[in-house]
């Protein structure tokens, strides 16, 4: 994050779901990868996002006096809440990126820009 | 997702998180971003999707009874749960998809695949 | 809460259980109320709690600056989560009360409070 | 549970209340429990008992096939949920029972039985 000399690479929703299903058929998981069965898990990663920033009172942006290993460990658990949340979109059928993006369109519509 | 002629683009995870950033910015909303806030959003997102599953008992994949309007309205609480989860990375200073990139390398080590 | 001449009744988990019973039979309900959409339903309602705590930053202990109508809608919040779970904890056959109670002694064995 | 010679006594929400409160105040513990700090432990709990029913596909009522150590793991993971729910309206100066007792009032009149 800091130096960042060796930028990280800008990493696509369909590259993910392609490694993920590479990655459930290479364990034979996807047998378990039932759509209300990747929700519950999904579930349980926000649950430990959630304890992480459970007894901090208010935390800055940018989490300033956090160690570089607390860090290090809240990256895991967004990337774990991720993986499960495209995971259940693929297993739902619904392309994710396409359905984010005209989310996004839709919002900008509901909640228009302040006029400059 | 039936015919696709056209395919959606492949979108990435800094694409969305830019776009998220000036949707902020331009309606003055960074003031609201902190991380609790936006952890709790998410956990309100997750919520709403939950509770499109909650009364229908095992789902089977690609969920083939539901109505077109439901497989929107999934699209869009599903996103809603990416578009938060991607906006608390980002006021973290945490990079998303390079985060979530090291997780799977880091699961394949940890559940190596089964030889062939 | 604040005068409470009329002080509220101290209701017991197994009350609340046989009432939940009660309805979910005059409804016929009970062909829906199935662990894992308990559970669900229940997720559901954690994300509508958070949805009230969102964009408020800390929140200062007995809500000091919150309308009553505020509060009266969280104290429904809260209660939708509780009687979900009473209502999943019968289903499953935990009697929540007696696990309860035996929890809070595990936990006073693990956590030990300070000498005086 | 099963034979419950000794029956479990009905515990009231106010009995738990008190001795959570207790159990707070003896390890200085009220510090940290403020309403944000406890809705991420509970909704850190709500993650756990979520992983309870994650890789299990549709579970019965009654939970006919699990391990006697696995309802009592399960009993544990509702208490926790319970205990922090509780803990939560505390803080927040509001009387869960009675909150709970009118919501059921509520729902009666929003959903009426069917008349027989």
């Amino acid at each position: 994050m800091e130096k960042e000399e060796a930028k990280a690479p800008d990493v696509s929703l369909k590259e993910l779901s392609n490694r993920l299903e590479e990655f459930a058929r290479e364990r034979d998981w996807e047998q378990y990868h039932s759509p209300r069965n990747l929700l519950l898990a999904m579930v349980g990663e926000v649950g430990e996002l959630a304890e992480i920033f459970m007894w901090r009172g208010e935390v800055a942006k940018s989490l300033p006096n956090w160690e570089e290993s607390e860090k290090e460990h809240l990256g895991e658990e967004l990337s774990d809440v991720l993986l499960y949340l495209i995971r259940l979109s693929d297993i739902c059928g619904i392309d994710l990126g396409d359905a984010a993006t005209k989310k996004i369109v839709k919002n900008a519509i509901k909640y228009p820009a302040k006029a400059t």
